[in-house]
C-alpha cells in the first residue's frame, strides 16, 4: 500500500462536487481542541454564515456531524414521537427515504406522490391534510437529487401553516445553488449536505430549526431516540453553555466555514445566477447533442443538477465509464425508474463554471460520436447562452 | 471574517490528538466520487488496515460516518430491540453514556458500577448475569476517557460468552495505543474514534462486528431505529454490491487510511510500547512535580491518557489557561467527580513523543512554580525513564 494519489476528477455527478483550493487549505489547517477558544470562534462564524445561506434568523442553525442523511434523520427524530401523523411528498429516492426515516420514529406516514421527474401538486397535500387526524409535520424535498426536479415550496408551506403542521424541507442539493428561503417560505426544519452547492467535501449536514420546531422539541414527552442526533444536547454545545456532547469534526468544520465564507464573498444572488446561467448553457449544449431534459417544465428544472434522457442506442454506463477513464469526468447514472436511461449532470458550487461545462460538452460529444450518433455543435450553443448573459 | 489561521497547538488533552503531516496531506487530496473505483480501493484498504488494528478477522469492519459516539450508537441500535436486557459497566462518563443510548433503544439496562478511577470487578458482572432474565448484551468501556482507567476485558468477555450474551467494548481511547484484541477477547462489537490513538482528526468511528453480532443484526424482528446507522444497509455499500446508502465522507476516509497506514508501518507492538513508555516517563515527571496519579494500580493506568490529582492550592483552570495561551498546549480538566481536582493528560498517536512530553513537563513546571509550588526536576526523572528503555 502506497501513499494516496487520487486523480483530479471533474466532479459533475449528483455530488460530491469539486472543492475550492481555499477549502482544501482549511481542511489541512492544524486542528485544535473542540473546546478551544479558536474553535468556538469558528463555530460562531459558521452559525452566522449558515443563517445567511439558509436565509433565516433561526438561532438553532448548526452543522450536524454526519452527512446529509444524518441531517434528515436529525430533523425527523427530534420532533416526531410514536403515533405522530406525517405527510410526506414522494417523487424520487429522497422522498422515499424520508418515509423510511419517519416510520422508524414510529410515525404514521401519509405519502403524497407524483411521478418521478414531476413536481408534486400542492392540492394533494391539501387533501392529505384535510383527511385523517391532525398532522404534526409536512415534509417535502426541494431538490430531488434522483430526478432533477425543483419543487416549489410556497403553496405547500402555506398549507402546512394553515393546518398547524411543522414544515420540513430537504435542501441537500439546493442550499447555496438555489434560493431556499427558510424564513420567507415558513420552513420549520431544513437540512442540507456540504458536498453539493456548498462546495465542501461530504461529512457535515447543516440544519436549521424555527422557534416552532424548537418548541416541539422542548415539549416532547419521550427522549429523542437517537443520542447522537439529539438536538437538545447538541444545541447546548453550539450555544452559550458549551456543554460537551461529542467531539466535533474539527477539520470538516474548518472546511465548511471556508466554503461558507466563499459563498458570502460571492453573494447569494450572484451564486444562484451563476448556477442558473451555467445550467442553461449546459442544457442548450446537451439538446444540440440530441439529449432531451427529463424535467419538461423549464421552471421546475433544478439549476445545480440537470437530468437528461439517454438515447436508446447509447449504452449509458459505457459512456460514463469512458468519461471517467479517458477524461477524468464523473457524471451520475439514473436511479429508480431512470436507471439505465438517464444521466444526472451536476454543476454545483465550485464546479459550476464555463470552463467545466465546456470541457464536459466537448468530452461528451466525442463519446457520443463514438457510439455512432451524429452529435455536434454543443459547445457553440452553450457559448451563445453564456454570451447572451 | 478572514482566512482561517489556527495556532499550532500541542494537543495533550483527552482528544483530539495531533495529526501527522501525511494525514493532513491526505485530507487535502483531491476528492473523487463515493462510487469512484479509486475510492472503492481506499475503502478496501481501510477495511484491511482496520482489521489489523482491531486485531480481528471480522468481515464487517468499517468506519461509521460520524464521531466515536455515533459508533457507540451504531453498536447498540443494530443489535438491541425493545425489552432486551443489557448489562453495562459504569465507572465514568462513557459507561453512563452507553446506558443512556441503550435505554433509548427500549432496552432494560442493568448497571454494574465501580467508583470513578477504579476498574469494575468481573464478579459484579457475574452477579448481574446470573440474576434476572437472559442478557442480550454485556457492554464495558476498555479505556474510560473520563478517568484514565484501563479496564481488563478477559474475564468479562468470558462471562458474557458463558451466559450467551454478546460482548461490546468501547475502544475509543485505546485503539491504536493499547491492544484491544477483538478476536482474542471474544469481543462481538467494538467501536473507536479517529481522533485519539489513531492520530486522525475527529469525524469517523471505526466499528467491527463478529459473526455472532452480524447474526443478531440479521435476525432482528424490527427495523433498526436509526436509518443513518443501519449496518444492514451500510454493509452493502462497504461490501461487494456497493449499493448507495449515504455519501461517504471522502476526505475523512482518505485521512483515516493514511493514519492506519502509519500505524501499519510502525507496527502495533511498537506503537503500544511507545504509548506505554512515554506514559511512564510522563508520570515519573509529574510525580516529581508533586502530582499523584488518580488511578492507584499501575496496571490499570491507561497508557494514552494519564489522570493526575491537582494539588489543593492550585487553580486547575488557571493553569490550563496559562498552558494554552502561553505555551499553546492543551490538556483536559476533570469530568464528573474529578471536575476541578484532576487533569487529563493525553499522549495519543502522533502526540506521544519524547519531545512533546518534555515540552509539556517544562511548561507545567513553570506554571506550577508560578502558583508558589516548589516544583522541579520533572524533566530529569522523565529522561531517566526514557534512557532506561
Amino acid at each position: 500500500m502506497t501513499q494516496l494519489n487520487p486523480p483530479e476528477r471533474l466532479l459533475m455527478g449528483p455530488g460530491p462536487s469539486n472543492v475550492h483550493p481555499r477549502v482544501y487549505g482549511a481542511l489541512a489547517a492544524p486542528i485544535v481542541g473542540h473546546l478551544d477558544p479558536v474553535f468556538l470562534d469558528v463555530m460562531e462564524q459558521s452559525k452566522a454564515l449558515l443563517r445567511d445561506t439558509f436565509e433565516t434568523k433561526n438561532e438553532l442553525t448548526i452543522p450536524i456531524s454526519g452527512t446529509g442523511s444524518a441531517g434528515m434523520e436529525t430533523c425527523f427524530v427530534n420532533v416526531l414521537e410514536p403515533g405522530d401523523r406525517v405527510v410526506i411528498g414522494v417523487n424520487g429516492v429522497f422522498g422515499n427515504r424520508m418515509c423510511d426515516v419517519a416510520e422508524r420514529c414510529g410515525a404514521q406516514v401519509e405519502r403524497v406522490e407524483a411521478a418521478w421527474g414531476e413536481a408534486i401538486d400542492p392540492a394533494q397535500f391539501e387533501v392529505a391534510l384535510e383527511s385523517g387526524a391532525q398532522t404534526k409535520l409536512v415534509a417535502v424535498v426541494q431538490a430531488e437529487t434522483s430526478t432533477g426536479v425543483l419543487q416549489p415550496l410556497e403553496a405547500i408551506g402555506a398549507l402546512a401553516r394553515e393546518h398547524g403542521a411543522l414544515f420540513l424541507v430537504d435542501a441537500v442539493t439546493s442550499l447555496g445553488g438555489v434560493s431556499v428561503g427558510v424564513d420567507t417560505h415558513g420552513i420549520d426544519l431544513c437540512y442540507s449536505g456540504t458536498q453539493k452547492c456548498l462546495g465542501c467535501p461530504p461529512g457535515l449536514s447543516p440544519v436549521t430549526l424555527s422557534e416552532s420546531a424548537v418548541s416541539a422539541l422542548q415539549s416532547r414527552k419521550s427522549k429523542v431516540q437517537s443520542w447522537y442526533l439529539d438536538l437538545g444536547m447538541i444545541a447546548q454545545y453550539w450555544g452559550e453553555t458549551r456543554v460537551y456532547h461529542h467531539t466535533a469534526p474539527i477539520s470538516m468544520n474548518y472546511a465548511l466555514r471556508e466554503a461558507l465564507l466563499l459563498i458570502h464573498e460571492e453573494g447569494l444572488e450572484s451564486r444562484w445566477n451563476r448556477h442558473r446561467t451555467h445550467q442553461q448553457a449546459l442544457l442548450a449544449g446537451l439538446q444540440t447533442l440530441g439529449l432531451e431534459p427529463v424535467v419538461q417544465e423549464p421552471s421546475l428544472r433544478l439549476p445545480p443538477l440537470t437530468t437528461v434522457r439517454v438515447p436508446d442506442q447509447v449504452d449509458e454506463a459505457a459512456v460514463r465509464k469512458q468519461l471517467l477513464t479517458e477524461f477524468d469526468i464523473e457524471i451520475g447514472g439514473g436511479l429508480g425508474v431512470f436507471q439505465g436511461n438517464a444521466w444526472r449532470i451536476g454543476l454545483m458550487g465550485h464546479t459550476s463554471s464555463p470552463k467545466n461545462l465546456m470541457t464536459f460538452l466537448a468530452a461528451l460529444e466525442i463519446c457520443l460520436r463514438a457510439t455512432g450518433l451524429d452529435a455536434s455543435g454543443g459547445l457553440a450553443q452553450a457559448h451563445k447562452v453564456l454570451d447572451a448573459e
